[in-house]
């Protein structure tokens, strides 16, 4: 699975700081810790405590940079922010994340094309969050439509089918893994299918089991990519051993040590 | 799901020991603690350690019995053995197991419609295990097609696709799960899919990890039933976090304790 670590994100108290001090050091740290826990790619944000979020982004890729070459996620909701973060990433990188309305898929499309970038794109329009997976899948559809129609690949498309906590709505974990079986058929190359996983969990006494129980089940779904933290040693196990019964990944005795090297 | 509690078994050193000496603690303590654990049944094997496997059976059964009224699954592959478990643990039972060869069709179907029990089904014939989920089906609908004739209602046939270890055979995984899928749809009212799960596991170096792993990947796929050690502490908080997440189970913050009791 492409795992998108989640820990770089302004939210975060220690990294909140850190971007405010322009601090380098504990972002680097972070950096480090999520690429030693198997990080295929780092998720970017600088969080809602900075007044401009333009240089701050600029300068939280350029500090993550000087510890990895991974792909970056650069993740946030303004396309001005998105646009700096790419270019100072470069290409290969991920958009994180637009929705379905047509006109933010008029905009973030054609940014993907630009700098050579997937697109995670939530399925959520101008209606909310929709009830079921049917509903799911026509913004994805609208999604894949937009890709073809501005020239980005329909595997560079990663759609996200929005998970709610467990503890507000039961129903919609089965619909999103309903949703990851059937945005395969919408295109050849099929999209990709990506989860931002810890959002299932929230509110609940549980967070970890929860969180990894349900990875696995979306894993056995074919899910492809999920926004986690690496650091968790128990999720990352569960992954890696899903993986493994999937067929996706060669067993040896010591499987776990082999996929994170 | 429905747990079959695997512990009661002659192949475990102290059940084999406590049986040859026809000693009922140790046998009454490992049932007490499946059902406190909150096993949905009990399976019970005398193991290949008695010179007259019937009587053990009979004494097993009876000694299981003086502990609770749970559903027993009468685990041997003789049918005078499995005969005397059923006809001592009452009606409700669980037959475990015939394989799909016809001979063997004709004397545990009608053995279930006498005794009023279900009847767990290995997807292996006269020509061994299928390599794929299509074999696997095509076995399970040869014993469906049986229970019809012989007038058992096909929800209590029992389908076990037959796991295989994943240190020897990976793909197998992913065959069993598609089994699963498959197996609903060969009759109204459906067929019930069960596992025996720790064979995944077998000889492996992580067998908690993949065993809980492989079970929430099958809850996702639609399994009904699975033969395990309800013990097990961390599988059994997965399972219930799986069903959890399908939706058959309801949400409360307490909710690892208020499924198992």
């Amino acid at each position: 699975m492409y795992s998108i670590g989640e820990r770089i994100n302004g939210m975060f108290k220690s990294i909140g700081a850190a971007i405010r001090e322009h601090n380098p050091e504990p972002i680097k740290e972070m950096a480090r810790r999520q690429v030693a826990a198997g990080a295929s790619c780092l998720d970017i944000n600088v969080g809602p405590a900075t007044a401009e979020p333009v240089a701050a982004m600029e300068w939280l890729v350029k500090t993550v940079r000087e510890v990895t070459n991974l792909p970056l996620a650069i993740d946030a909701t303004k396309p001005e922010v998105i646009a700096k973060g790419l270019e100072a990433a470069g290409p290969g990188s991920i958009i994180n994340s637009t929705k379905g309305q047509q006109e933010m898929l008029d905009v973030f499309v054609p940014m993907a094309v630009k700098y050579d970038a997937s697109l995670i794109a939530l399925t959520i329009d101008e209606n909310g969050i929709p009830r079921d997976a049917d509903g799911r899948c026509e913004i994805a559809l609208r999604v894949v439509a937009s890709a073809i129609e501005h020239g980005l690949d329909t595997d560079r498309v990663m759609i996200d089918g929005v998970i709610l906590p467990v503890n507000v709505t039961q129903p919609t974990a089965g619909h999103v893994l309903e949703t990851i079986r059937n945005v395969k058929l919408l295109a050849d190359p099929a999209p990709k299918t990506v989860l931002g996983l810890s959002n299932v969990s929230q509110g609940t006494t549980q967070r970890p089991l929860i969180n990894r129980t349900y990875l696995v089940m979306a894993l056995a779904a074919g899910l492809d990519a999920a926004i986690v933290d690496v650091t968790d040693t128990d999720l990352m196990d569960a992954m890696i051993c899903a993986e493994l019964l999937m067929n996706r990944a060669v067993y040896c005795d010591d499987f776990l040590r082999a996929y994170r090297s």
